[in-house]
């Protein structure tokens, strides 16, 4: 519109999720109108971002150091291990406070259709990460999805020779859900792990 | 959370309009896990966008030269000056394709509580602009708020000894709008402004 550099800023706002052609202009033209201080700040922190942050060696997480600071705590249990698809995921479960052990990001799921096996999220590793004899307990956070499910199970089967108890968490009606909107895969799914209260 | 770039890309994110704490975080985990040659792309996008992208020194929209490409331009009629409040305003009429003489930003509306008079807008060099005797009609297009219609009257005002014509960007019912949910002041400036058909 303005010139081939507003342009160019507003086809690179476009890769920001949930960021459409409209949200990008008005997005390019409050950086450049309102807050170029800003938009500095915010260059030099994705240039930073991008090249320190990477994988943590142990659980693969995202880290600046050689391993994440969950790995290296030891405030926190190493017995238990936490398995989730994503850094997202451990974003997620830590911000709900609900958890003292470590993690294992597996970095996806299983998806045969797409060429993702077992390899391809890293099951030798986590095998041989058991096999260490310290962990006691895996509680398996994939996702609730079909694939999710499906990489759960296929974990408890490929480690099914190692003295690990495997836990999954729990699948049920949200906190402050109302069962007329919740949907009915998830309530009957309720129904059946029903706890006994009494 | 999972270190300081993190935590600071997070922060620098939130500069963005309508960018709140879990969208930044969520902008954050993308640009690290799945696009950081994206996210590269767009640090040097802003640096270059803040660098070279200025004010126009004829109408006050943007550019990355002296004088922009629409100023600059033989094609456009520069008999016809559309008046807005800001380069978005120059946008937005631009991508309505209803126009095709310059424009003229004033670069805010007046606002009294606020301290902006007629100088902070740059009444003085709309009038010598005016003044050359080359402009036959402006087109207010202030926005249709309390500031914007104050701002319209008093530029009609201002400009009353100089033998320009002034309009003023229709009000109505927005194209495509049920009368049953447009406001009762749009609806009253529409039966007001009724255009004769026959
Ligand atoms: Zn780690
Ligand atoms: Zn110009």
């Amino acid at each position: 519109m303005f010139s081939d550099r507003f342009d160019q800023l507003v086809q690179a706002l476009r890769i920001l999720p949930s960021v459409g052609p409209k949200s990008a202009q008005r997005m390019a033209l409050h950086l450049i109108m309102k807050n170029k201080e800003g938009a500095v700040g915010l260059a030099h922190a994705l240039n930073e971002a991008t090249s320190y942050i990477h994988e943590c060696s142990i659980c693969h997480s995202l880290t600046e150091d050689e391993v994440c600071n969950i790995c290296v705590s030891h405030e926190r249990d190493d017995q238990i291990l936490c398995l989730v698809e994503s850094p997202a995921d451990v974003m997620a479960i830590e911000q709900s406070g609900s958890f003292r052990g470590k993690y294992h990001v597996l970095g996806g799921h299983l998806s045969p259709l797409d060429g993702i096996g077992p390899d391809e999220i890293g099951i030798p590793y986590l095998l041989q990460r058991l096999s260490g004899g310290n962990v006691k307990e895996v509680i398996l956070a994939t996702n609730a999805t079909v694939e999710g499910q499906a990489t759960a199970h296929y974990i408890v089967e490929a480690a099914k020779h190692l003295p690990v108890q495997m836990t999954r968490i729990a699948q049920g009606v949200p906190q402050g859900g109302e069962l007329e909107y919740v949907d009915s895969h998830t309530l009957s799914q309720a129904v059946h792990n029903r706890m006994r209260m009494k």
